[in-house]
């Protein structure tokens, strides 16, 4: 009993840390709807909101890394606007 | 003397509620940098995160009012991670 209720809890922990990550990794639900909102949606299931997240994370994550490369071709550290922009373009 | 003063103050709030809504229309600074660092670019100049911000806000925009529309052509009033997923491949 005691040993079903230790490994309940030591699951809960790793669920409660698993979805801190994935909130992490992405943009929160908040932020989702405060813009959502802005453009005029008013209701939004929240499981659209996290359909939305995924693909803005997505479309983030190759401009970024992009940019990245980028930057580290022109000799450089720091990510400037120059590089999103190109990082953008070549993308389209 | 005054009134200059009053009029320096006056443009200053103005600039600040401008900033805020501007602030309120993207994504945010924090969640950008946050972003970033966890797809592996540590160091980004302000410019850069504003210029991604942007270049994010105008895709959220696209697809979300593009997901509204396909959601009351479905007849119903609650976008639905269907109406994102239809937005997104449209787009595309």
């Amino acid at each position: 009993m005691l040993e079903k209720l230790g490994l309940k809890r030591q699951s809960e922990v790793k669920e409660a840390y698993k979805s801190h990550k994935k909130r992490d990794e992405t943009f929160h639900f908040n932020t989702i709807l405060r813009l959502s909102k802005k453009f005029g949606a008013e209701r939004m299931s929240r499981e659209a909101a996290e359909a939305l997240s995924e693909y803005l994370t997505e479309e983030f994550k190759r401009v970024i890394q992009d940019a990245d490369k980028l930057t580290r071709h022109a000799g450089r550290k720091t990510i400037m606007p120059e590089d999103i922009e190109l990082a953008i373009q070549r993308k389209r």
